[in-house]
């Protein structure tokens, strides 16, 4: 029997999403509706025989509603804020729902009405969340089963520039939404656990505390942590760890030097700058620094930030930035946050030919009769250009994947779900290895 | 004619108030209603002949407004999101109003309606705000009138303790709101001018960024930004001043000192401590500190924030306040700035028979024909002990003054105003200097 999958958001994450819906759509009688606002953009992604676009705007509820019912599993790539509006029409109209987003306590309220309509509203199940969820739970449980005590948990995920395009001095491209790169960390203390002691980061510390890690042939990066990595104890089932830490990667040297643009205020996005359109860069530097006669923009800010006089590694990402240059910024009513971000955007872009690098890895301690284990597994893929990027397929081939096995009546559980049971991480990951994309394990001895 | 003023709110800073007003209200032919929730608090304070205690719920619209009413004027002492409430009753009754809090945006809003009833809404009539207006514009208005270009002005205040009972190596204790002491400097990046350029500075960068002061027989302050210094270039009418800056005065090695809680993140008042109830201080301290198998709390804390191994002042005020210490910290569900505040109560608390000490001072450099100018001036109060305090008393005689200038309609000015007129600051200051609180000019040469 065919079947109708309605996509709602075209958006840069979807290319690989709606090439594997197609290319499973021919074997499995599918068709899939590609919906957005901007009919353009949807219509230039609905390329296959069996995919179709349509102009959709999620505010107009009767047409939503409308195209619900006309299909029979929904997929929403919308700004996560949106996808609550979704889930209420997928549940009057009994349909099933995916997103790659966090699953919200709105979601989770709708739980037992999912259920009671036998219903799947499975969230997270793009990389980071998604991969992450899949690749942890599918070694906590082997070695659980194993008859291992699990005592710690790290895990690092990075959207990076791949090696052959990493060619400035931050080893740092914007592969995705720059503004939430310029805000990481901020919205909240960073809460983890370290040998059975919670410990809290606030946000002017935390590209100070990283950690370095290394990948087999990719070489180094460091980690910075993510907001709260508390809430994965119960989600993973690891109540008796001793540390639980999740954070973001980048290349060495970069959180180091990031720290400089925090401890000015100057990724601050809670007041505008006065005048910014007429400031130039080093202007906008100089506002964070105290006054000085005669002292330069450049000694004040090496004075101030205790930045040695011999740091060259860090004092050159910074002039590479040219952010001691007379360059106007020419933004009106900017908060420092915008213009910085307008000054990154100007040397992070990344050029359609270029690749982008998804970089992931757990770190696993665990024991069984005194004796300590340590495993590592890490899960890196390159992008083929800034169309089909690793962060498109890593976000995309789960949410494809998980699709049709709700499709094929394959997923057993019911509700407002994550990815955490057998029933996804098994073919998921056993599928997304058809892709390479593979999770490569390393024991420590 | 008998004048009836309803004082609405017997806190802590009323008590030189209604010693004003019943002294005063004998030559006068006033009688004073206190009203609060607490009707001992209220009993307790209305001690004279011409004074009388009831107990008001501010929620009770129908007696406060009963209460307006019958009165000729009203001084709200209420918390400050509590005066609109009684601001729109005495526009609807056609009653005067004072505070001593801020002037908002929602009592701004009914500036035309006020003007229109012939009445006065005065805010800002304390001691900062309010002495500092007066003191502020009485030199302003008299250096403009000399023909003088004022070219810099800065204004400090601090609530600290009397040289005679300070005893601690903080030189602090908590002679006002241990609240807002913790939580000072968040809520916004500060904002100030200085040279011509304006300046920000982020919450973890106040502290670090201080101006020391001397003031003739009272040695040595120092001084933290506050807020938004800007908005007073307005106010006070300094179109081409090239520096304002407003700030917060404390004893030397006070902000050094602070600034290890705030790098810390133990002021944040944003999310709960896990477990904060059987937590002791010495593991509050280390929640924030990096884990280390052998490193002390108090290794750790100095290689973290880099504090010499030689710095003994500094060093003092941790230890005195015995954060190292297995004490238990017994507050469930706590914020780190709860958890903070309940350790500073215990080692920064004053005693009735104590005295507080307001500290304000100002600094103008000004111009005429090229030749440079520097006039310092200072007010400096003591209380007498913790009932009779210098707050009390800065907060409350302007007040009080202010509410006999208008009751014997000396004030021509209608609408919602703060106190920046000659027909304020002129017979104001004046009459302070009957209480003991003088402004001390000092010309620098």
């Amino acid at each position: 029997m065919s079947k109708r999958i309605l996509l709602i958001g075209a958006g840069l994450s979807t290319t690989h999403l709606i090439e594997y819906l197609a290319e499973q759509g021919k074997k499995h009688n599918w068709t899939i509706t590609i919906a957005d606002n901007n009919e353009t953009l949807a219509k230039s992604k609905a390329v296959f025989t069996n995919t179709n676009a349509i102009k959709l705007d999620i505010n107009d509820f009767e047409k939503t509603e409308d195209l619900i019912s006309n299909h029979n599993i929904v997929i929403s790539m919308l700004p996560p804020a949106l996808h609550i509006n979704v889930a209420k029409i997928c549940l009057k109209k009994n349909k099933n729902l995916l997103t790659a987003s966090y699953l919200t306590d709105e979601m989770k309220a709708l739980d037992s009405e999912i259920k009671q309509k036998g219903l799947i509203f499975l969230n997270e199940i793009g990389l980071d969340p998604g991969i992450d969820h899949l690749t942890a739970m599918s070694i906590i449980n082997r070695l659980k089963a194993e008859g291992y005590y699990i005592r710690e948990f790290e895990s690092f995920t990075g959207g990076l520039v791949a090696p052959e395009n990493d060619d400035n001095p931050w080893h740092y491209k914007f592969t995705w939404n720059p503004r939430n790169v310029v805000l990481a960390g901020q919205g909240g203390a960073v809460k983890f656990l370290q040998e059975g002691q919670i410990k809290y980061i606030p946000y002017h510390k935390i590209f100070r505390r990283t950690e370095v890690i290394e990948i087999d042939n990719y070489g180094k990066f460091e980690g910075y942590a993510n907001r709260d990595s508390l809430k994965y104890i119960n989600t993973y089932g690891l109540h008796d760890i001793k540390t639980m830490f999740r954070g973001t990667l980048r290349r060495p040297g970069f959180c180091k030097a990031w720290d400089v643009f925090v401890s000015l205020g100057a990724t601050d996005d809670s007041y505008i700058i006065e005048n910014s359109e007429n400031m130039t860069y080093r202007e906008f530097i100089n506002t964070f620094l105290a006054y000085h006669p005669t002292d330069s923009v450049e000694i004040k800010l090496k004075y101030y930030l205790h930045i040695d006089q011999d740091d060259q590694e860090l004092w050159d990402r910074l002039e590479w930035l040219d952010i001691f240059k007379p360059i106007k910024i020419g933004i009106k009513n900017a908060t420092p946050a915008q213009i910085l971000q307008s000054i990154l955007e100007k040397k992070w872009s990344i050029s359609y030919e270029e690749k982008d690098m998804i970089v992931m890895w757990h770190k696993f301690v665990y024991y069984k009769n005194e004796i300590r284990n340590e495993l590592h597994s890490s899960v890196v893929v390159k992008g083929e250009n800034m169309l089909h990027t690793s962060m498109s397929k890593t976000v995309g081939l789960p949410l494809g994947i998980a699709t049709k096995l709700i499709l094929q009546d394959k997923i057993k559980s019911r509700g407002a779900l994550i990815p955490i049971l057998p029933e996804f991480y098994l073919p998921i990951i056993n599928e997304l290895k058809n892709y390479g994309v593979n999770c490569i394990e390393k024991q420590i001895i």
